[in-house]
């Protein structure tokens, strides 16, 4: 279940979708990286050690663009199950924006990101008659239960009538 | 000049920073998408013609990322312009957030956007001595002079003294 394939009434503050983990491995961290991101403690573990990091860690760009790659994925896999069961799509909606995003710790050679998503608030769009706007806060959890990452997103979601 | 080679005393609001521009062409938007967010508008230009952004674009999380690249590419340059001439390099801190992301139009194949970073506000952070915290605005604006990206950086700058 997901963000994108609920109808506006049927989501509520403090529903939470799980979007699944990612590990973080050196390829995967200096693949993106070398790409968007080229400081030297993403990029080789030698500078890395020397840093105030201590040790190859992700971009934090990186840290938040899986999250988007799971959330997506999540998203996608409930729309085609849906879709394959006969029930009627939402449409896609625009983001409107993120706030607050915040990194608390680095992402490090080997760990394991859980990312979740959990309804924060939501309210109609006056301004666009069939939309409603859902604020939700998106978290990414190492696996010593430490939180990496958190931040709000805005989402348009298509309401029934 | 960037924000990472400057001293704390040295920025002032409204201190403009040009970051340079980059090309979005199609394997640069599918690359991204295929990894981080394989929205079909994203991968595919029949899918996209479908879809409400008309034509394939690229993922906001590359929009921003790509901001990311010319940012630490300007920086780098200039700290290492700076040790060349036998100047004293400012330590790099660690980024504590972004806020108010907004994605105001596509960026669709062909488009090419100018990145750039303006110094909001500066104060000295009590709690860490020797560091500031400084806010800029950080933008993106196509070939048409739209823009398509914004968003608030908080820095950690390191004082002289």
């Amino acid at each position: 279940m997901g963000v994108l394939s609920e109808f506006y009434e049927d989501l509520q503050p403090d529903q939470r979708f799980e979007l699944g983990s990612k590990t973080f491995d050196a390829d995967y961290i200096k693949g993106f990286a070398a790409k968007y991101d080229p400081q030297s403690f993403h990029m080789d573990e030698e500078a890395a050690k020397k840093s105030h990091f201590g040790a190859l860690c992700a971009s934090g760009w990186q840290t938040i663009s899986s999250w988007m790659r799971l959330y997506v994925d999540t998203n996608l896999a409930d729309r085609a199950a849906r879709e394959k069961n006969g029930e009627v799509l939402t449409e896609l909606g625009v983001s409107p924006g993120i706030e607050q995003i915040k990194w608390m710790r680095p992402v490090y050679v080997g760990d394991e990101i859980t990312y979740s998503q959990t309804i924060m608030s939501k309210r109609p769009l006056n301004s666009r008659p069939g939309w409603g706007l859902v604020m939700s806060m998106c978290e990414g959890v190492n696996q010593d239960g430490e939180m990496v990452l958190s931040f709000v997103s805005k989402s348009m979601v298509q309401t029934r009538v």
